[in-house]
């Protein structure tokens, strides 16, 4: 077991295998874990962050992998983040990265990390923000954060992005569904992969007029890929890197950094409050005879609420205190 | 303005208006709507709530609606809640409600009522529990949550449901991605929509095999629909009703229902503590000095939190004491 020390200086100094370990802290919130987060904070905010998001099938990881390819080829460090809400049951995140960090030979310059769910919820989204900031500190210059378009936590993640590149294919049904899935409203730049499927012209023309007819400021860049080829790769490069020229040029990468920054305390005070509170009402059996009471309508979910906060809120409030001695 | 008194009166008389009413409340929050919930919760725990969730563009609305003539067949009364985190531009939900309204040709037996996003996270899961409450105080025998499968809040809102069917087509590429994304893990039933696309076959056998590999107890049956004609739904309501027999032969109904409850627990604290917080913060413009010093690594995301729990933790909890009055 290493100290705290050790494994925030070898963040500090890129080493590889310093940073696996502390992710390992970070995702299984092994003890020490905060300090390590805390103790890298300042070294922090230094990369560039992308995420890429959209429903399974559309070819995230392979585009991710050739971005990071890209990038390497213009000298930059980059981090990978696959966010990967597994089921239990195929435990393939770990599988995942070994197949995966093939296809970068050994590369140490591109690092490759996947998170699962534990099934807490916001655990996730709590662990990739700590997980981006490891990156961060390490010194890694992009970083590549992947979410599978299933639902869990990923809005939620792309606060951390300061580009949101929203992957889609053609043939996934009427593009009004897209605009239904809010999609317009967190993209920065979409990308139509396998763009020799059948109708991809037509929905990057329905999201070009889309993103023309609804953007305030910044119009998203509609780009085709064919990420297994590599078609397209350097123009979607190029599409993520206007966007970050357009956000240092305008308020908007100050708006984004707050956005950020408050996400990073919401999820933590929720972590600490909220959560705490409930696993000492568990630990307690109170929390077991509250859910029957309330199963059984003897009470309503607001006044249980009251009445844990009633019972746990100062003690909670103590051990902040005592935290931040 | 209704007092409180008549919109609960009305909504547990089953007054459609006044379940309107009451749900508009909800969703903006609007003064009183605490104690509406709080007065109908113990009229709650009759309804049977289905989810329905699954990518943009495979059908759901349909399948949805379907359900919704079929259950109506068998006699019982249906509402239906669509949650829909809409992009601003669109506005569409209201507008989808009239359309939707129209294919139930004015039957007050369902009563369909979407819900939009309003860029407070936590805020759309938080409001589909209290609809769901609303419409099962109202007298609503069967709720079908439809979800847009983007993202955001679905698998929180997938909690205040008994049986999760998670509907497919054919052509989202390979199965393994189905997988990845964990749907597995939430579904109790797998629907393959629009059967007569090409390899939905492939697609159904693919799934059974892993349902039957994976599962502990229940196996998710699979079956195919196409929602348009109206094939399948017969089979996708006797696989729901199946699975609701399930759970009533094991202990696993009771299992489902304190899972719900913690779930609206914690939506409670979440709201009265951590975004009470921040909110008083942000009037204070404490939050805004706090992220400017945060962005400037002055400060960490961890000493943040505890400097507002310090600051108005007391205060928090003297409100929700205050509350409980």
């Amino acid at each position: 077991m290493r100290s705290v020390d050790e494994i925030v200086n070898g963040v500090l100094e890129g080493d590889t295998r310093a940073l696996a370990r502390a992710i390992t802290m970070v995702e299984n919130e092994r003890e020490g874990y905060e300090q390590v987060l805390e103790r890298i904070y300042p070294h922090t905010g230094k990369a560039y962050v992308v995420g890429l998001t959209g429903a399974p099938g559309v070819g995230k990881s392979t585009l991710v992998d050739r971005l990071a390819k890209f990038a390497r080829g213009h000298g930059h460090s980059v981090g990978i983040l696959a966010v990967d809400p597994t089921s239990p049951f195929s435990g393939g995140a770990i599988l995942g990265d070994r197949v995966r960090m093939q296809s970068h030979s050994g590369d140490p310059g591109v690092f490759i990390r996947s998170l699962a769910t534990r099934g807490q919820l916001g655990g996730l989204s709590r662990a990739s923000g700590g997980v981006i900031q490891l990156m961060d500190a390490a010194g890694r210059d992009l970083i590549l954060v992947e979410t599978v378009g299933s639902g869990q936590s990923e809005v939620e993640i792309m606060r951390y992005a300061h580009t949101v590149v929203v992957v889609v294919i053609a043939g996934l049904g009427d593009e009004i569904q897209m605009i239904k899935a809010g999609i317009l409203e967190i993209g920065d730049v979409f990308c139509v992969n396998k763009a020799d499927r059948e109708g991809s012209d037509r929905t990057a023309a329905d999201l070009r007029m889309l993103a023309d007819s609804c953007s305030k400021g910044w119009i998203p860049p509609v780009v085709k890929t064919q990420a297994r080829s590599g078609e397209g790769v350097d123009q979607l490069y190029q599409a993520i890197f206007g966007h970050r020229q357009y956000l240092e040029s305008t308020g908007d990468m100050r708006h984004r950094q707050l956005r950020s920054a408050e996400a990073g305390i919401r999820d933590i005070i929720i972590e600490q409050v909220v959560d705490r509170t409930l696993d000492l009402a568990r630990a307690e059996q109170v929390l077991d005879e509250l859910l029957e009471r309330l199963t059984a309508r003897q009470t309503n979910p607001y006044q249980a609420a009251k009445h844990l906060l009633n019972a746990y809120g100062s003690q909670i409030l103590r051990m902040c205190e005592g935290d931040a001695e």
